[in-house]
């Protein structure tokens, strides 16, 4: 049964059903979550697979917070602030206060109190020793997002950032606290190449239709994801299209360029589409501004689509996610029943 | 310097300077939470030395929460919910509500949001590491309760209520969920027979000039500190006045009564007196109504007086406190200095 709702946006036809197909997505944080709502628009019927990443991960206060996770759960299960993209919407800030009080808490990184008591009922269940993949599953019992989200590892790993000046920091300090600032020498998510996979991660991509990866920061968010061992390679099987979150030489939103620069990374779609590399990417959208990427000799083995790629709203970005889910259709027809 | 604050109640003068004067007290929630602040009314001069009892202390949602070392900490520094007599005032249940939308929570145990930032900043203290006296010593660098608050040991230590149908619960689930119905077969402070008291708790007694226990409950907030090995052989040591929370064969206030059954005390001033044994006390106050305790043949050793011991306001609970040092004072001059 063909389901989808047709974008209002104009966009390319979708060929054949989408009802019970199968889309795997590696995930950051807030560009990920804008993008699913369009995916999740653009094929109501399928079914979604979100591995997301925990590379942001940070213990505050003593409660473990997975910003990524809570911010996939929340755009998705309608509890997200639309202001601000994370976080709860109509929030309150006792419990800031109150640890500000007590000489606590974390200034540079403020949680609202409906937010703090995600990362009591998270931190409880660990302590209790239950893992990571089984807690984002219950707190997704109250949510309902739609789809089926996976942490990439139940491991921990913590992204940190070497500075100019030597000085080592939790990505999430230099990201928050220090806005970026500071030429970061180094990006590593540490842990990650040693974690193995959550359960389910390694199945979902493999029994996938094709993988799709949104226009998340490559460096801190699709990065950490592909470093645990065997997710690049079994992605790397599948068809895979990502979604450029470079626009004409910037990114549409946040430092990612400050990421690519630490990485020896040029701040463009094309350089970007050559960090992910052939052997996992078969389809790359860029916005139509960045067209002429599609003759870049350094992108051969992968198809390059333009189309307007800003996701303005749930229509534009459901217009996007169907190009996406259009552009791997067609590379797997052309590819043949075993790419 | 003599700079007792005079209470408008009728009560006995007190002799000599109180101003340096060492008083410790064993003390549990609410009750004596209400005692300690006409004590600091009474002697304002002195330094008071508080061991609380943590055998209520439970763990909700994770979280380290020590219902009775929190209530003299609130009450003393201002925070407490004047209404409640436990709690912070003016609270909001936030966290509370959403831990329940996550079929979490403890809904027989509702904390608020402040309290919840109080139990916060001690599991992360706890969990660094640091023992539970000085974490309470951090906490209360907030509230300034004008006494130094110690826990009666960094051990933990939970009373345990076996009912008379077999089930063996939390004291706190007993207290407030069951609201102290079903019989209580036993009623057991579990590891406080094999803690340590926390450091300072001994030399505060050593050193008090007398010791002090207001009208908490005998079982289950004096028994767990006495239960502590050392604790009761340190305060049979010296000078040791009580005020009864039985007034007239019923407690002022609690489930006293469903306590001492349970440990087959009769809810008299009497038999509590018995049940801490002369040995231990020296001086004990009764109501007026309870006057005919003096002539106890089972209190021969215990001096009794008998005064209004209804803590109705700041005055009348500070003149309480000050008939108290009387007393300790006279036994005292009686005993001898070494007394």
């Amino acid at each position: 049964m063909f389901t989808m709702r047709r974008p209002g946006h104009a966009t390319p036809p979708l060929s054949g059903t989408l009802s019970g197909m199968r889309i795997t997505v590696l995930a950051g944080g807030v560009g990920a979550a804008r993008f699913l709502r369009g995916l999740k628009a653009a094929a109501p019927g399928a079914q979604i697979t979100v591995v997301g990443n925990t590379g942001d991960d940070i213990t505050l206060s003593g409660l473990r917070v997975c910003p990524d996770l809570d911010t996939v759960m929340y755009t998705l299960g309608g509890g997200i602030s639309t202001e601000q993209g994370w976080g709860r919407q109509d929030e309150s800030f006792t419990i800031a206060d109150e640890l500000k009080a007590y000489g606590g808490g974390t200034p540079w990184f403020t949680l609202g109190d409906k937010d703090f008591a995600t990362h009591i009922m998270r931190t409880q269940m660990l302590a209790e020793g239950r893992p990571l993949s089984e807690v984002t599953r219950v707190l997704c019992e109250r949510w309902q997002p739609g789809v089926r989200l996976l942490p990439m590892s139940d491991d921990t790993i913590e992204t940190h950032v070497t500075l100019s000046d030597g000085r080592r920091v939790h990505f999430q300090e230099w990201w928050v606290r220090l806005h970026a600032k500071g030429q970061a020498r180094s990006i590593v998510p540490e842990g990650a190449a040693q974690a193995r996979p959550a359960p389910g991660v390694l199945e979902a991509i493999a029994d996938a239709d094709f993988v799709i990866l949104p226009p998340s920061n490559p460096v801190v968010s699709i990065g950490p994801i592909l470093t645990v061992p065997g997710i690049r390679e079994a992605a790397a099987a599948k068809t895979v299209v990502a979604t450029s979150g470079i626009i004409g030489g910037a990114p549409v939103r946040g430092m990612a360029d400050a990421c690519l620069t630490a990485i020896g990374v040029e701040t463009s779609a094309a350089a970007v589409a050559a960090h992910y590399g052939a052997d996992l990417l078969d389809g790359w959208l860029v916005d139509e501004q960045d067209k002429a990427v599609a003759d870049d000799p350094s992108l051969a083995g992968i198809e390059v689509r333009a189309i307007p790629l800003y996701m303005r709203d749930l229509d534009s970005t459901a217009a996007i996610a169907a190009s996406a889910i259009d552009l791997a259709q067609k590379i797997q027809q052309r590819k043949g029943p075993n790419g």
